[in-house]
């Protein structure tokens, strides 16, 4: 199933899409949260409910005469990892970053988070605005020290993400942070998608264009660490939390590889199988 | 005043502290959340009533009656600042780590927040585990781009911090995330002391001592950056939200640079002048 967060005549509320339409949760089962990190956090039983009685319990509402938002917006935690395909960790050492030797985490803010059609601000302190598409992974079940073969079992579903980045914060400091994490630069969406529909999460196409000249093109299993292992080296850590979110890693061709920085007016669209996509434009401070 | 969360008799509330004890804040003003977080965030009208009707309305309870609770456990971040102390700059540029050419900023994620008193874990995945006494600031206000001489307006309050650090885990990537954020590593408290009650919060000495044997000591003076211009850097890239956590910096003596690492039954103190002190005890997984 894919979940969603909309906004329609000035009231946000979650839905289910199918069939091109979106029908409200919260209308048909008014004991359902209207956050989808509850949701999950409820456990499989609710999910099954929506499942069963919707749409059924409502005509729904198109998709376009909605504003779809991202999905999750209050998550306790947004992690990423960086240079996880082969072709960009080659493309990011060529630029003097080094390879890592083992899982390179940092963290997008989750004041960053933003809609999928949503516009992203270039801002007026960075000249180096970028891209990078990514698949993202949420957690369904509070963990902790989960092995690479009971992974799966905690994982809710995924989206299409864009990583977008400060080049000349991210370089001035080792530790990422503040250049992938200014206002609207966690653009994601355009909904969940849950696990059950998804066969092989590293088996999907890929894709980001920029005013619909193609950029980057991988499959995910283009991965260095997969899914399962980025999820067991975080729980050795940390307990993840229902609704949690993890960047996966962006593959080859971001704009600082091929020295083309995003402007205002660019569109960036960032799309995978089976997930949809997101298309951002890039607007002035 | 100052602001502390606490649990007493299996329920978990927040309360006023004043002459060695605590007033419930909701009991007497049941509009008022018992969220520090809410509180600083409702503004402060409700802080100014609190100072009013609180303690009179209620007797309240002595402190070592109740178990003090990490004062805000829920943040949306927790930012935190490396190698700002000129003294610990050195020490680390001693074992390997260049000093920063601009303000160093990483995550302590939020699942590793704990409280004043509670136990802190020796991770079975670490061997060598380290303190950093650091003071703590807490954000009052919703704000962006907040000039040097504007942020104070901003800051609702003060704490004692210990930075607890996996130094394995740490050296492993340069953006320092997973070693700064294992479960129970963000001991912080004992209370937040509103910024009304610190004249300068520059100029307060902070110590650090295991099993009573002192090691970290200096005053909060001795920071590259001092906290405006935290303030200032931090919000050029993200909203901060009103309890948006904040730790300063340590200063010398840490463990690694003593090759002296925490070990169970361990007890650790960090005491400010004005905030208070933690204390944990090193525990086994």
């Amino acid at each position: 199933m894919k979940l969603a967060r909309y906004t329609y005549n000035n009231r946000t509320s979650v839905g289910l899409v199918a069939d091109g339409r979106i029908y409200d949760i919260p209308a048909a089962l008014p004991h359902v949260p209207a956050n989808i990190r509850e949701i999950f956090a409820a456990g499989r039983g609710m999910l099954d409910e929506i499942a069963r009685e919707l749409p059924g319990a409502r005509k729904g509402l198109a998709l376009d005469e909605v504003r779809l938002e991202a999905p999750i917006n209050d998550p306790q935690k947004y992690m990423a990892i960086g240079m996880n395909y082969h072709d960009h960790a080659e493309e990011a050492r060529a630029a003097g970053i080094p390879i890592p030797t083992t899982q390179l985490w940092f963290n997008k803010q989750v004041s960053c988070i933003t809609g999928p059609y949503h516009p992203v601000v270039k801002p007026k302190v960075s000249d180096r605005l970028d891209y990078e598409a990514e698949m993202g992974v949420v957690i369904g079940k509070r963990c902790r020290y989960v092995s690479e073969a009971d992974a799966r079992s905690v994982v809710a579903g995924y989206f299409v993400s864009n990583d977008m980045t400060a080049r000349d914060w991210q370089a001035a400091s080792p530790t990422f942070t503040l250049g992938k994490s200014f206002d609207t630069h966690g653009p994601i969406g355009p909904w969940i998608v849950t696990d059950d529909e998804i066969e092989d999460p590293h088996d999907l196409e890929m894709r980001l264009s920029v005013n619909g000249e193609p950029r980057q093109k991988s499959s995910t299993g283009g991965m260095i660490y997969n899914i399962w292992q980025q999820i067991s080296h975080l729980s050795q850590v940390m307990t993840l939390e229902p609704g949690d979110l993890i960047a996966t890693g962006t593959c080859a061709n971001v704009g600082i590889a091929l020295d083309k920085f995003l402007q205002p007016g660019d569109v960036v669209r960032v799309e995978i199988d089976k997930l949809g996509h997101i298309e951002n434009t890039i607007v002035d401070e």
